[in-house]
């Protein structure tokens, strides 16, 4: 047996070039669906020229306020972002696979965007097109921080992409004009942004362009935060008092701002700005070695992971104000799981590993991945979910308003398209989250097939991986090229596979020696090494901590990392009244190729309840058991055949 | 074998006296309540005496209208019901019992609302006060009619109960006002009203008057209601074409104006509007002998009781305008399930009972009133529900927004306070529910101890009942006075009970022969005679149909009429991971006065999910499933013991 050398715990902060990883398989089929429909989609909704979608206004905006033509603002006030996330997911894409005609339009949208941008350095086009209000004085609702965060993260992702570093000097610019602003300084406003994002955009600057004063400015919005006196309800009565009106009651929590953050301890609020500022947390706390916010950041993983967290990566329960509730309070028919939520998710565990090498935050990143976010958007690339249930009844959406946010079928389009260019770019960059490197190390999170390269010290080194996960757990990992010097190979074994076995060139190694959940494997390889991960996926009955009351007496039908569902297609009406037998050595597995090439459908034995009766209520005696095949499909490829029920979770047998 | 006459189906219109009808036991206990308590407190907050409740300003309105005291209108718009609600139950419980001193301080209040009519017979405080604003002009929002009505209800049984005539008087003027301004003549307006009411209390005013008048103006708002063009929109566009704006959508379903009230299908809208609609509906039907409206009003019972009645006699599944969902839309947990819905359901059930003698009818009165209904108040009669939830987790009812209107605990007093005097007027005349005669026909519709006199076409008869109902099925009637002559006892068959025995003197009464759930007895009677009914009531495990997806795998727990339920408080937090052994043999039953005097409870064996887990999400083999013996108390005494969960589905073990 192999003795697998264990490297000591420490983090992968650095990525890999987008252009030295390559995806094939469902992965690299998605990336290649966004290329050719999503981004030209989103490009075209975004000049506003797609007939019969709600309008986005987004590039007019910019047009306006650079002067060029004359129009209101239109849309959201934060409509900016929606431009930046398309910026974004453009700037991956010409990273992994460089194209001359997209990188002359984004060319294009920045010298729109400098254009837009004012002298002193602010960059905002609702405040723009709107002179006559002051900027920067309702930090709580209007997003200005946010939109310049987002367009931050695109000019540091396309200078990265392209090496071009037009939109990164307009960002720097602006973030010269926040940091003149915001801060412990006299003059200096003590404020930070009702919406989360400029946090994490600015480290991201101050990475790339080494400018610390990025990186102090995230930290102080993220310390002020939640501090007493507490900034917005200061704004808030200013702005009040203009009206000669009284300020409204603030629901802190909302903001997460009842409470410093490094006091803060349940995920609380609208989902996508916890995300946000937790990424945020992580990534100041891994680019400072702050251990008390460390500590902060994993009370608050903990309580997501541990409490409200869904089975299928998706978080914010309630839509009251997209958010949080509270600790197993996890509806799945009244749920919101916002599509954008689940993306912030995976952006906190990716910081998170990069803070601590565990493969918790990876199991997480993975289910997201496989499912909550997948679900968000249509297998044409072109409908989208905001609001990703676990347990869908069309005619309750339709006619109980306490479920009308569930939606049976995805929309085109929204006036507020937060979703659809966010899901654009994560999958544009999922080399980040499937890799990364240490020194010598290069870390493997998750598993799909493709290639990549990365420089060693001593040289290059590249790896293939063959596979058809997540349909199949079988991973072969083969070195391409290497240098022959030493470098460390480290394999995630995800916490979902029971009986994970790897071979090193057929040698076993020894997995039970994997440290926080990964083998390391150092050697001076040879071109032709061969590691094989067996990763048994049998169908699996899940249930839930029976504190989950809307899990009661239930079992979710899993395969290695893909959550599965049943629709109304394949198992007729009325899920609720089948009921599957937990025991899942009884289920079976079955190609089906209709629903995406290489995907899987379980098929279980179960039973349907049935009566003759046609009262309400009937003794027990009048409720029939009859025996039922139940069919189950990826959650991830629901509601791509037409408008019908689905559920996720189903009743044991009784 | 006594061979019992069976009388040709008839109706019961005729009530009884009150005074003629006294309870003891359990009802008895609550009419004691209602008398001592809750009428004295309600007269105190109606005057704005109690400190630190929610101000009504209902007295205060009425004063102000008559010039009394400068005020402005205080309260909802529709203030004045609450005061006409409380009256009406004062009236019963007068009829029931004199009470010099409570009958002086009506006369005050009668007085005090004579002094406020307007010389045309008007009478609404909020318009009288805003005498800026059009009488009439907002039929659909500002309830008028509503409060109308309800004063009218008082006036007849005031009158009823007195003998005295000038609150009676009072509502004749305006009720001829309403006919001179409503109706289909020239000049008239072809309105209804956005609340119904009117049109029950319109009949009732006619039956008491004679005046066939109001019987055709309450036939006109059923008939004009839901026709076209509707004239709630037209009302609409006047009003907001006089605010230069546009009008507003109308959900005309909310105010069952959809459609013509026979053709309406489904119990469709605000639910306690639906339920006093439909009341008038049958009772216009019943005084008419209309089939085509009595065809239309079985429709929708038919719709209520098969599709959208919760197992407690609760009707109204949504918050969201306090209305009706859809069919088999049944979720225990973000129910509204209001306490007048279901008052104003057993209303409903009266009124087809006088159409036509059949059980079911009687059935579905008996199980509100042994459930949803005083579920609604606390055992002190001081405190009240609106919302009553099958299901309550109380921090998910603070935590969750989608549940914040299912409260764990009653509090004292509402702002809009319909529902504490509506439970106030239905207990002190539990005589109409329970009784009926019709001709030489005296009906038993429901079970209680006490006693009963009435008089036939030869004299009169007296009968006392002995039963400690609905804690035990055995119920002794007994003749305490007759003429002699023939008359004929009617005794419902309750539908929950699947063997029933009826003995007369000893002898066996054919129970099959019973016609719509009735067994009718006739002889002449001697005083002495004896009838025993023997209703076994064993604790039953109750199914839904599979259609209620709430309750699919889940069994209630009953026992004769009564609806029993988990609390905390007796089996620990967490009731959902609670399952129980379906076979109700198992159940035994246990008294417990300290709920009640006279209650029982009931165990069950069953089992209680755990796990030593921490994680969210685990393998079916970490959960354990230990042996537990639950506790189940009546639905009607929950949340009288401090705030905890509450449960009345149980998941049947698996």
């Amino acid at each position: 047996m192999y003795t697998n050398h264990v490297k000591p715990r420490r983090s992968a902060s650095n990525r890999l070039p987008l252009s030295q990883v390559k995806f094939e398989g469902m992965w690299g089929a998605y990336q290649k669906l966004i290329r050719e429909v999503t981004i030209p989609y989103q490009r075209d909704i975004l000049n506003d020229a797609i007939p019969g979608a709600v309008a986005s206004f987004a590039i007019r905006n910019f047009q306006a306020a650079a002067g060029l033509i004359s129009a209101e603002h239109g849309g959201c006030p934060w409509q900016d972002s929606d431009l930046a996330k398309w910026l974004e997911a453009v700037a991956y894409a010409l990273e992994s696979q460089p194209d001359a005609a997209l990188e002359s339009e984004a060319d294009g949208v920045i010298d729109l965007i400098e254009q837009a941008q004012q002298p002193d350095g602010y960059i905002d086009t609702y405040y723009i097109l709107h002179p006559e209000w002051e900027k920067f004085s309702n930090l709580l609702e209007n997003h200005e921080l946010y939109c310049m965060g987002h367009m931050t993260e695109a000019a540091v992702a396309y200078f990265r992409a392209t090496g071009k570093d037009k939109l990164l000097s307009v960002m720097r610019r602006c973030a010269d004009l926040l940091y003149s602003r915001f801060g412990e300084g006299d003059g200096k406003a003590n404020g930070c942004p009702g919406h989360e994002e400029i946090e994490l955009a600015l480290i991201k600057l101050s990475d790339v362009t080494g400018e610390e004063r990025y990186l102090e400015l995230a930290k102080f919005f993220l310390d002020t935060r939640g501090t007493s006196p507490n900034y917005f309800a200061e704004e808030a009565i200013k702005r009040f008092l203009a009206k000669h009106t009284i300020a409204p009651e603030i629901n802190y929590s909302y903001f997460q701002a009842h409470k410093p953050i490094r006091e803060q301890t349940e995920a609380a609020g609208h989902a996508v700005r916890a995300a946000y500022l937790y990424t945020g947390m992580a990534m100041a706390a891994h680019r400072t070695n702050d251990e008390g916010l460390m500590t902060a950041c994993r009370r608050l993983w903990s309580d997501i992971v541990r409490r409200q967290l869904y089975i299928t990566g998706a978080i914010g329960q309630s839509c009251h104000g997209e958010s949080f509730s509270f600790g197993y309070d996890l509806p799945n028919d009244t749920v919101y799981a916002e599509t954008c939520a689940a993306i912030g998710l995976v952006f906190f565990a990716r910081a998170m590993l990069d803070c601590e090498t565990k493969s918790e935050y990876a199991d997480v990143m993975e289910t997201a991945l496989y499912n909550a976010i997948p679900s968000g958007m249509s297998l044409d690339g072109k409908r989208y979910f905001y609001v990703n249930p676990l347990e869908v009844w069309p005619e309750a959406s339709e006619k109980n308003q306490s479920r009308r946010h569930v939606l049976p079928e995805r929309p085109g389009w929204y006036g507020c398209a937060c979703c659809p260019p966010n899901v654009a770019r994560i999958y544009m960059s999922l080399g980040d989250y499937a890799y990364g490197r240490n020194d010598s190390t290069l870390f493997v999170h998750l598993y799909s097939a493709g290639a990549v390269s990365f420089s060693t010290p001593d040289g290059e080194a590249a790896i293939r991986v063959d596979t058809v996960y997540p349909w199949d757990g079988t991973v072969n990992i083969g070195v391409t090229e290497t240098s022959g010097a030493a470098w460390t190979i480290a394999l995630r074994i995800p916490g979902w596979c029971a009986d994970p076995a790897v071979t090193l060139n057929g040698e076993n190694v020894n997995v039970s020696d994997a440290e926080s959940g990964y083998v390391y494997i150092t050697r001076q390889w040879l071109s032709g090494d061969s590691i094989t991960l067996n990763l048994p996926m049998p169908p699996r009955a899940v249930r839930a901590n029976p504190l989950v009351r809307a899990d009661a007496g239930k079992a979710a039908v899993l395969r290695g990392p893909v959550v599965f569902c049943m629709e109304e297609i394949d198992n007729g009406a009325n899920l609720s009244a089948l009921s599957i037998n937990a025991d899942a050595a009884t289920f079976t597995t079955e190609p089906d190729d209709s629903l995406m090439p290489g995907a899987v459908r379980i098929n279980a034995p179960g039973f349907r309840d049935t009566t003759d009766a046609a009262s309400l209520y009937m003794d027990n005696a009048a409720i029939r058991r009859e025996p039922a095949r139940l069919s189950f499909i990826p959650y991830s490829l629901w509601a791509n055949r037409g408008k019908g029920e689905m559920q996720v979770w189903t009743r044991i047998a009784i």
